[in-house]
């Protein structure tokens, strides 16, 4: 048997989108897959207790050695609701908890195991690039942020110079629950996600990787997963 | 004595811009300060209840009544570090606390309470809206949240479409605490907080004010604030 040369870190990896990238990445990379719950496919995992990201921090320190190639950030969530809204003050907090401090973690461990060569994927929101979203101020709020977070690394303060930030801006990706969410959409130019893990697959093995600081809005066309750089 | 026609409420009116802003406008303005300690300058005071911003804007909505002209925020705080730093959560945490949700407070309020012809003045960071701030990247996350909830107001969703979102971009302020963290920086750089609250104060009265979306950095130049629109 082949030994896993390559070795990378999934946040997230139990998601909708999470348990397809460690389907991929499985067959010829090590994975561990960090989340609440634990993904039969990865070879190891992080169950994350309950509690702050302080806590998950110390946790993935303990638990992770050596270096990674690859370690990509595939958690995140969604919700409705204007700056009206009474409860914009606890959908900002929940936002910023699923959306920026996984990727904030993602980020900083990878100050610690980063490997040189190494790929750091974060995801942000198309829709939250590209304009404002009032009727979804928190998550853009939450999504704006992590898009902020992925310049700053990209400056490669404290990690290898050799490696690359990028990030990923999905449109709506082809989920069960984006499915229940949306019943009567075209599902067939959704995002499907073994198709982006795919394209993620690619760019962690070093083949036709974006350069470092890019943004690559995720177009589904004739079934396939286009970049689109802004 | 004249009626004082135009209404203020004016977020961290006990802060050290706060101050200056309260000051420069009682003598013509009814002035509510908001913040966890009263200013006695102000003609009424909504001391807020230590806990979460969700209990703030309850409080806020029982304790102001009408219209009012202009909703300021001058709330906010720095913190250096960057993502190597285990401390970069509790910092994140705490520069969203501390200058994103008094943000989001004050559009949250304007919601209720804006006048037409009002103005909403956020206060985020020239530093951060120019560029990456790697070595304080979790005030760069939280007032990049600040910029980007500027542009979702802009839209005027739920507030007058006749008033004005405009957010003022500091550089160093002349303040007793930045003084002592500076020693030996040149204080005559430094914008002095009574001349930025008489800026303000002008826009606020409907005189030489700037387009909705407006970003301004704050430059001190000849002792005078100087816009310079971004």
């Amino acid at each position: 048997m082949q030994a896993l040369a390559r070795r990378s870190v999934i946040i997230g990896g139990n998601g909708a989108l999470g348990k397809k990238v460690v389907e991929v990445f499985r067959d010829s990379w090590e994975v561990t897959s960090v989340d609440f719950k634990s993904n039969s496919l990865a070879h190891k995992n992080l169950v994350l207790p309950q509690g702050s990201t302080e806590l998950h921090h110390s946790f993935c320190k303990e638990n992770l050695s050596g270096k990674y190639d690859a370690m990509i950030c595939v958690a995140g969530g969604w919700v409705g609701g204007n700056i009206a809204n009474p409860e914009i003050f606890a959908q900002t907090r929940q936002m910023i908890e699923i959306n920026l401090y996984p990727s904030l973690l993602t980020c900083h461990l990878a100050t610690s195991f980063l490997n040189e060569n190494g790929l750091i994927i974060l995801t942000g929101a198309a829709s939250v690039f590209k304009d404002v979203t009032p009727g979804n101020l928190a998550y853009g709020l939450a999504k704006t942020a992590v898009h902020s977070l992925a310049l700053n690394m990209a400056t490669q303060e404290s990690i290898p110079n050799t490696s690359v930030v990028s990030t990923i801006l999905p449109e709506i990706i082809d989920t069960p629950s984006n499915r229940a969410a949306m019943p009567d959409a075209n599902f067939s130019t959704w995002c499907d996600p073994i198709a982006i893990a795919g394209l993620i697959k690619m760019w962690a093995e070093g083949n036709n990787r974006p350069s470092n600081g890019s943004f690559a809005v995720l177009k589904s066309i004739n079934g396939s997963i286009v970049p689109e750089f802004v």
